[in-house]
């Protein structure tokens, strides 16, 4: 769609590369082979090559994604891809690919490492955006302006106090966000079944020597059809998208020409009109509006899927998988309209003075 | 509509009760009114009388609720009853009634009461489960069962594996939640327009010593249109029912004619059929999928109503009264009937080792 | 909830009444047996018996509802109960009900007998409506008013294009309602596992006789677990109740201190506010815009609930039974409630055409 | 995403490829001009050049879909690069390209030319899988299996009987998307604030002439803001993956080792197990189940995004673009995953005849 850059951002685009995911694959499976040498399971000269492969480049990428099609996963293809190279270099080194391992334990820690870097990003927008408020609010102290309920004018606040309100809420899920993420972003390795006991009896510090390796926590228990954490995010990023909007839905009252308290930042080109050219159009408050009406669904979506069957689930957790990376365009989106729209904000003072009469 | 008993609990309905709504409306005006007057805001014998009235039984919350559908909200005819009533017992106290606030204040300060109700409630049945999963598990430690992945047969796991599994997210959920409400479930204060200035200059004091007398937090700013909290809320129980909608999926599925492995508990009557005598349905599991699947949907709308604007809502707000009590109920429904199920969970280990041949 | 009223109305109320379910119970099993009768597969004195006591009155609802709670369903204690009945009056008659009947062919075909009243009750308020609107338009003709895209003043439209596209869309959904009522309002007649054969030879003719009997269409299966003629009565109910949240989205904001150019009708304490007397707050308007951000999520519950196993759902159905009432409730009272706005909204039309300026 | 190919089809995305949603906007305006021409509106020569620069190719869709950054939408700088091209071509053009319409008009209508390509696919698809089930079930008319309520093996049915519900539901909604694509794919075309006025006395003949150079319908008014149409192909196309996901789910249930009553066609490498080289896992119906849990929130977006105020919304209807469109891909999807199982489904009449034992 030619609108898709509205959606999306290119630093969020970069974490979720087709490439970057693959990387993250390869990188799942050094960190493996290289734990489970670590412990003796497999030879180290075995982990040598297996990480010297994943080391590689020039990988046929369309291949897996077509070969996705009949597997069922992009872990099978993506093994059976890894394993072949292997033999290629170091034939005794191939049966320790992927050993112990199930597609499922890939692919969720993959998810994994995506989401940690994309709530780096976040937090760091997030960080800026709660700056730019706080700047706001500070310089509007002492700006006065028409409070409304039920969108009638009803008794003076100032501008300063409801920049405050915007913030408050975000300051507020930025520290949960921080938090939630230290809590949830963990190590998938259960094996076929999740139990762990393909591993050996050295799971437990494979597990954990891996999480340290990829920058992941580990977690108690393997969590394939355990879908909270996965869940606890989205309901963060639903939180925070729900804030924005009603950040950009009193931009885009205020800029009504009736109103004409605060106005968008004049960019040149920004907020024409195809038919109007004098108009001033409300932009990043409306792509702030579309997008919080599109992220609220998605959560709904991330709740129904922990319905999850038995070790593993034929379709909720397929379901999952592209609807957590749209909610992650999504909030990275919204951050970045935001940024755009606070740091550029003019605030007429003069008018709303003038509707306090 | 005569399954109406499915989606709720007598103990949740007692906290949901109009009587129990009204109460929490009184409660708020004594407190602000004696809060008012600790600082010298009110008279003292204002906030007596007021306390006196609000204690006082035999409201028409008949007319209350017709009153609604004029003025738009419950507590424009509860102030109005009141202070009629407060006028008729000592006509000086009558206009320090309901001084300096708002609706919303009272509505939001209400639901907050009852969500604290609702939540100790929701973590005492939590931890029941919690208990009766904990006992569970251990029981089975070494009952081998196979594992199934995509609803194939595996690789074999223990039952009490399963239930570890079960277990795992649910105690996660208890204690995010016992953690959340310590957060969230907080005093509204902030008068017509959400700055407080209708409170004076001792507003801080008159809201921490209501938010004190109603057992809720004390919030640094009112948040009349930043509804993160209830957001928050809505996706910890979003969550919670995520997870009871798996175990009664796996519960359903073994409970297969084919499987066989475990079944449900045979109270009499329960699970009959009226038109195969002979057999017995799964009725708890049934009803807790039942349930995940109505609550994703609800959180969706919590998220959506996020979008408020300026200092109060027409129409966002006003769709999250009811939808965050129908979570309430939904949820406590969902934890009673796990409670049922696994109580009296009967296992059928010999038909899970026979799977295993 | 002491706000109860304002998400349904008491037309709607009587419909979904459990005395009212209850008797659409009794006139599906009076249905059945008279048109076994007829067909010579049950004795018409049978037949007499069932249909006499099915039109008796003084049933033990409260027990129903929570045997449901053990039975899964409440068509189970509701034969229970009518069995033993019509064995108290007739003993030779009570093997006779409810044969070859499941509870799902009862309870699907109460629903649609409440759907039949309560679109019938839908579509006369639709009418209603768009007459209002009809007249609206006509009498604004040439009311030159301001056309306002992306919340900016654009161009002149007059008021009676506004209140005709609001028109628009209500014409076409009435009609379309009116005409999926027709296709979709069908009797359920499956028997245990859907097929009919436990009714015998005359399958077709009993089916027939009682779509006939109970005002209902025949469809050529039954439809257990084949929901998409809910599905689709949803999505009709969800559009209308968009239509309706977008024409009170524009009374809203024309309604808005600034813009002035409507005002809700000023009912004796319509409007008030508890904190600025003088106030007068959209009501009507605020009520449509609620019941229409709560409608989306309840479709999307309904279309969620498709994925029916087998030849019964465990689940998804029960889901059903509430979502698809509340959705009824909530387009009852979003009708009522624009009706009620139309039928009394003062148009400013020297202040519309000052805005012109 | 590495696994996106799940979710979509060559063939959609034909149909929604930039270059085709590029195409559609020079269509119209192509369209457009050719109209105004006829009814001497513009200069036919500048209708000529116009058209002539619409056939072109080689235009710079990178800096459309950076400039929709700023304009708020992709229509304006493709009437920017248009107008300019044309001027270049022939000065005199210029200034008719794009006359009297709005970037809503240009943009809806493209999407309209999008929905009636889609459609046209799906329809065609649901005729090859309707096609499929029919033969399904009339070759097991006789192949008796067990039916099966709350997942508990009931009384015996035919696999016949099980294709023929899977087959009923989809005949219904083949018929409906039909009859409401003659009904809903229409024409946009209202100028600046959707009142028409900006195309002269010609307006009707424009729309019509337009309409039909576009194979559309010609709608009796704009319909800029009021959303019962996308509503409503959202709804059939919820609908649709309803029944898609029944029909898989029953499938994925059939599969389990424990039942094994039909399997998913072997194509080489199709349902391996990165694991468990042995097994065989469900695909085509897993896939079908991901995308049926996804559809049911996109519905709801597409119903809360109606909210459309006044003449042009700022943000819902943005919402819209990128929803109905993915809706559209999990659509054909879902179809093609259909096909592709039903088609080589293989059915085990012997282990279905064992479980009636």
């Amino acid at each position: 769609m030619l609108a898709d850059l509205i959606f999306t951002t290119p630093a969020i685009e970069a974490i979720l590369a087709d490439e970057a995911e693959w990387q993250l694959m390869l990188d799942f499976e050094a960190a493996l082979a290289t734990a489970q040498a670590a412990v003796g399971e497999i030879p180290e000269s075995a982990a040598a090559s297996i990480r010297a492969v994943c080391a590689e480049g020039d990988w046929d990428l369309e291949a897996v994604r077509q070969q996705t099609l009949l597997a069922g996963n992009p872990a099978i293809p993506m093994v059976s891809a890894l394993r072949a190279r292997v033999a290629d270099r170091d034939a005794e080194a191939a049966p320790y690919v992927h050993r112990g391992a199930t597609s499922q334990d890939v692919i969720d820690t993959v998810l994994m490492g995506q989401l940690r870097m994309a709530i780096a990003l976040l937090l760091s927008d997030l960080h800026q955006l709660t700056d730019l408020l706080t700047r706001l609010a500070n310089a509007h102290v002492h700006t006065p302006m028409m409070g409304r309920t039920l969108l009638q004018q009803a008794l003076p606040i100032t501008f300063g106090q409801k920049a405050t309100a915007w913030l408050d809420g975000l300051v507020r899920q930025k520290g949960k966000l921080q938090q939630l993420a230290g809590e949830v972003i963990v190590l998938q390795l259960g094996g076929p079944v999740g139990t762990g006991d393909s591993f050996g009896e050295h799971q437990k510090t494979i597990s954990e020597t891996m999480a340290d390796a990829l920058n992941l926590g580990s977690p108690t228990h393997a969590w394939h059809t355990q879908r909270d954490r996965v869940a606890d995010l989205a309901g963060a990023f639903g939180t925070i998208n729900g804030l924005l909007g009603k950040l950009a839905t009193d931009v885009v009252l205020l800029m009504q020409t009736e109103v004409g308290e605060v106005r968008e930042g004049a960019a040149d080109g920004k907020g024409g009109s195809s038919s109007m050219p004098h108009k001033r159009n409300p932009v990043s408050s409306t792509f702030m509006v579309a997008i919080a009406h599109r992220t609220p669904a998605l959560v709904a979506t991330l709740l129904s899927t922990m319905l999850q069957p038995h070790e593993r689930a034929a379709g909720p957790w397929h379901a999952e998988w592209a609807v957590v990376r749209e909610l992650l365009r999504l909030t990275a989106a919204n951050l970045h309209h935001a940024n755009d729209l606070i740091s550029s904000l003019e605030i007429d003072t003069a008018r709303m003075k003038s509707q306090l009469g």
